[in-house]
């Protein structure tokens, strides 16, 4: 794969902070960023030089869409398979490439490859069917979280089961789709690391990082984290092991748990830029969204040398009216992100705050 | 001044790199950029979110441009002084002022300020007939410079008067326009220092720089400069002294020339970011084009703790086919403008190398 040269255009599926920011990092690198949003007035269009407006199972927009850009690449997981079919049946490259984007939208197939890889992994079982789930919670025992196959995020799509009499009204709230049940662990504090695979097969990774979620919903890193040192040696080579399996290009994250015992389990991946490493853009050389970038361009992956500690915030729904406060403290690096209209539980913006 | 909101737009007059990096800023910190330039496919048009195409002089261009934005801001300093008084008399907020904007476009109200304010200046004299020059001439001495007054760059609207008997071919090369003699300075050294004025009056500085030309236009910066603690510190004397004379809001840099018996002479003044401010985006807390909005949004001033040494390289001409070699040294952070065709001298990226 040659690398791209400055003046060819990155498109990038979807319109959000996480386009927006990829955009923003594709234009310091010279590349011109095309988004494909089904949003009017979207955060990335606001700084991309253009938008093609359709719905991503739209096969007309797709088309002129992989004829406008040099690459395609996404902010989300779940990019229909349709979608990316129709890309590359039009000519674009894509990455990261179809077979990453269609594991991470399948939670069962991820944890099988999972631990294929030799990852441990929270026990597992799909749920097609109602018997499956007792079948299932028989083995795994309670408490287990039923989750949605596909389509989960930020907490949406699970079911806590506490005890086995929970499995009717779980299996009801979720059902008529395809599930899995996990069983639950009693971790001691959530990590994530941010990894990049270049188009010429080179692994780089970012600092391990720690994180505190609420409601499923992520609120905190710190970077790095509080592990020891063959914890993160481990999530690395987890990672660079994951990466080469899928021949990936590009940026991703894979959440773990750690648990009292120092086992480290693989939760889930996210195959492109991830919450947890926005800190990389104020305390790295480069950010995660450069690295994608380049990867994803052909070019050599950047530093992921981190300059000082950091630790993340993000603003959700109206925390972001605290932007005056954080304007004023000399080490916090504010981020928003140009959303229109503050909504609970809405991404608006994070703060980063260096440890000098 | 109340702060302006995030989601409010930030208006800058011009196309280029400086505009482009400034509206990448506004978009990092939640606002809308809008751009005015008579360009086509500028620059900074592909990182806005509205461009109006129109000339610098077109009265219906600048009026819907101030209706349209909260504050206007510019990337050069050869705004036509009616484009302002256009833009005030729709309306807008201008920062920073007419006044200095009209300063830095007379490099002999320039000097004359500069003399009010105690700098040391090279020896200076208006010329505007060809008796000036020598009237000029034989009170400064050979060698010295003729230079417009108005509206040079880059050292274009130069010539070099190595004796006596130069002056009529410069004074014939450049006439027909208001003229400046400057004195020759056998400099030791090329500094510059990039400050910033809130609107609340607060001033901050980043560390003094190093600046090396040829032919006019700038090679490299080192950040910091070899100089000693006593001339950094006259130097942010200086330019605190200056931004508050001129009641300035917004990001300027001062050039000097450090001469070998210590003197630090003011050379001119730039009402912008600059372009040996440029290391301040890899090396610093916060980029001068962040420190610029944040100043004339009416926001806090940020940070402009240094992280790490960095040197700067502007990537002239064809230089910038270079971009595969730097993109390929971890240290290198690599800007490109997205210009669409490289001519000699004109400036189509730039290199920060980190020295950690």
């Amino acid at each position: 794969v040659s690398a791209l040269a400055p003046g060819s255009v990155i498109g990038i599926l979807g319109g959000g902070q996480l386009g927006r920011m990829l955009a923003l990092a594709a234009a310091e690198l010279g590349f011109d960023a095309h988004i494909l949003t089904p949003e009017a007035d979207s955060p990335a269009s606001r700084v991309a030089a253009r938008t093609i407006r359709a719905d991503y199972d739209d096969a007309a927009g797709l088309t002129a869409f992989a004829e406008a850009v040099d690459v395609v690449t996404t902010e989300f997981e779940n990019v229909p398979a349709a979608a990316a079919e129709a890309l590359i049946a039009a000519g674009a490259r894509v990455a990261p490439n179809a077979r990453a984007l269609a594991l991470a939208q399948d939670r069962v197939a991820e944890k099988e490859l999972f631990a294929d890889l030799g990852f441990v992994t929270a026990p597992f079982a799909a749920v097609d069917a109602r018997a499956d789930l007792d079948t299932a919670l028989a083995r795994i025992g309670a408490p287990a979280i039923l989750k949605t196959r596909r389509l989960g995020y930020d907490g949406k799509g699970q079911a806590r089961i506490g005890k086995a009499e929970d499995a009717p009204a779980a299996f009801a709230k979720l059902s008529a789709q395809p599930l899995i049940l996990e069983g639950f662990c009693a971790f001691e504090r959530e990590l994530s690391i941010i990894a990049a695979r270049g188009a010429d097969g080179a692994f780089a990774a970012y600092d391990l990082c720690e994180n505190e979620h609420a409601e499923g919903i992520l609120r905190r890193t710190r970077a790095p984290a509080r592990a020891p040192a063959a914890v993160q040696e481990k999530a690395r080579a987890m990672a660079e092991s994951l990466a080469h399996a899928l021949d990936y290009v590009g940026v991703f994250a894979i959440e773990f748990f750690l648990m009292a015992d120092g086992r480290l389990i693989a939760n889930e991946m996210a195959p492109r830029v991830h919450n947890s490493g926005h800190w990389t853009a104020d305390a790295c050389v480069a950010s995660q969204f450069e690295q994608h970038v380049r990867a994803v361009a052909g070019w050599p992956l950047a530093s992921t040398a981190r300059l000082c500690d950091a630790e993340m915030i993000n603003l959700i729904g109206d925390e972001a009216d605290s932007w005056r406060a954080h304007a004023a403290d000399p080490n916090a690096r504010v981020h928003l992100y140009g959303k229109r209209k503050a909504r609970p539980g809405r991404k608006m913006g994070h703060v980063t705050r260096l440890k000098r």
